[in-house]
């Protein structure tokens, strides 16, 4: 059953114009493992592709602990609340391949934000590899830019490779740190922290106020030995606190001032084309995989290396001799 | 200059025979970007294969700020003081992809361990994708296997991806966790638990004891709401203190009654099939990709990207087509 295209378009349409039932019927579809579901989600983020480009997308990373979830509330109910804005919020976390989500659940978190009528927010997908979960990600992105959001918060878990995938497909990236001793400061790897375009170090009220204040300045001189990645944008680290609402404000200002400078200086536009080309050739990767898992040379190669008569690196370098 | 079949043959047999200067070259081939090292490397891993399989595999994990090194370097010293085994000491990390490294950089680490003469430490390689930096380590762990090192350990950091590649290359898997609060546990996501064949609690010592023990009896009830992976060995939580020494003898009895059972149920073996074969996929992956790379039609495809005319999706399915 494989919907007309004039099926299509009034989906597209539908999505465009905000319809909330119309944009959560095409996350199903990008979710789902069926073919022709597949095949569906695919044909309409084609027609949606010329929508997308006016949501402003951030990455968010932090260790499990450092308050990820309730900042990201705080900051969600800033959006919408103070200054009226749409806000969706995604996750990449494909730490839990086997049952999805972490042990006290997602259902929990953001409570308040996700009854907020401008907040859309979806939780981890279960399941799946990286390169899974981010296809999903990145086309659930699409659609909800298409749905007209304005700002969209796409959060990941730790210290591993799923950072750089998330940085790999926003306009910005926040790294949120707990307030630490200074010797701690070696545990976040030089890696992420060169991918973060600000540092918010998070908890900064109550007991540990002075601590958050000096971990900051930690921060901040750890930041300035960093070679800026970007031309137009020097990052810099800010307190935050859930509890106080303090740099909430600042995180937003913060954000659209790198905006307004990616933007002027041409980086944004070119930030997204690299994106675009990256996401190119995972697509080919994972589209071939798909492709030659049935095919006949293929089994027979792996059967070769499964009684041990060629490398796995051989039999890959046979199999495509005569492509 | 591509070196004679017996120039091989005598480097693999070198290494065979345990000579360290022969291994250290094959590793440079490995990690060299040069083609014909490549090739040279390749042909030497062909020629190896048949001495694999000797060498116990453990793959170790845990946050920044566990005691990793430290644990790693007491454990080590007892294999190689205690019981006169050989062991090896390799690290997946591609957190650090513009540098390489942690802040305060990997010399200084596990300095006595590195001095020992039945032991062998590999820093992490600097840069390249996860996926470039697991091939790279499954090269090499694959020349240790054949130098006859006893015991493989594959360090690797974080809460994210290079976990679930280092358990898919390895025969044990083991997480090191710190003392924390009982609210903490929820930090540690299941997926990462449901990896670990042992948990090891880590500085439990001195003022920490208390907590490490309590700690210990979290994870302890937490892995029992677990569904172990395997049907040969039901994973459980230890103590461990590189300044006491406690647990370190434990967990390689752990391990070794961990090894035993595997290899009479047959799981290790089926495991290391399974493994081989994802391998030869990831494979077939980067080849394809390394080759489409330089292709004419792919270039063509990657300039609509960027226009806008076609989504990366698309343009992937448009590339394939004819395949």
């Amino acid at each position: 059953m494989s919907p007309s295209a004039s099926a299509l378009t009034e989906s597209a349409v539908a999505i465009g114009s905000g319809d909330r039932r119309a944009l959560a019927r095409a996350i199903t579809l990008i979710e789902s493992t069926r073919a022709d579901h597949r095949h569906q989600a695919d044909s309409l983020l084609a027609e949606l592709r010329h929508q997308r480009g006016r949501a402003f997308r951030v990455g968010i990373t932090g260790t499990p602990g450092v308050g990820k979830s309730t900042l990201i509330e705080a900051f969600g109910l800033h959006l919408c609340r103070d200054l009226s804005l749409r806000v969706a919020v995604l996750a990449v976390d494909p730490s839990s391949s086997r049952t999805g989500g972490s042990i006290l659940g997602d259902k929990t978190r953001m409570a308040e934000l996700s009854r907020h009528p401008s907040a859309y927010i979806r939780p981890t997908p279960s399941g799946g590899t990286l390169g899974g979960v981010a296809r999903r990600t990145r086309d659930v992105m699409l659609l909800c830019d298409a749905a007209g959001f304005d700002v969209i918060l796409v959060e990941t878990v730790g210290v591993g490779q799923s950072e750089t995938t998330v940085a790999a497909m926003t306009d910005a990236f926040v790294l949120l740190v707990a307030p630490a001793g200074g010797d701690e400061l070696q545990g976040v790897k030089r890696g992420i922290m060169e991918l973060a375009d600000l540092i918010v170090v998070n908890k900064c009220d109550g007991s540990l106020e002075a601590q958050a204040r000096s971990t900051l300045a930690d921060y901040s001189s750890a930041m300035r030995l960093i070679r800026p990645t970007s031309h137009s944008w020097t990052p810099h680290a800010i307190a935050a606190s859930a509890i106080s609402g303090l740099g909430i404000g600042e995180l937003w200002e913060s954000l659209v001032a790198l905006r307004t400078a990616r933007n002027e200086s041409g980086e944004m536009a070119d930030r997204r084309i690299s994106q675009d080309r990256a996401w190119f050739w995972e697509e080919v990767r994972e589209q071939i995989t798909n492709r030659m898992r049935t095919d006949d040379r293929a089994r027979a190669l792996l059967n070769d290396v499964e009684q041990g008569t060629l490398t796995p690196t051989q039999a890959a370098a046979d199999l495509l001799k005569n492509l």
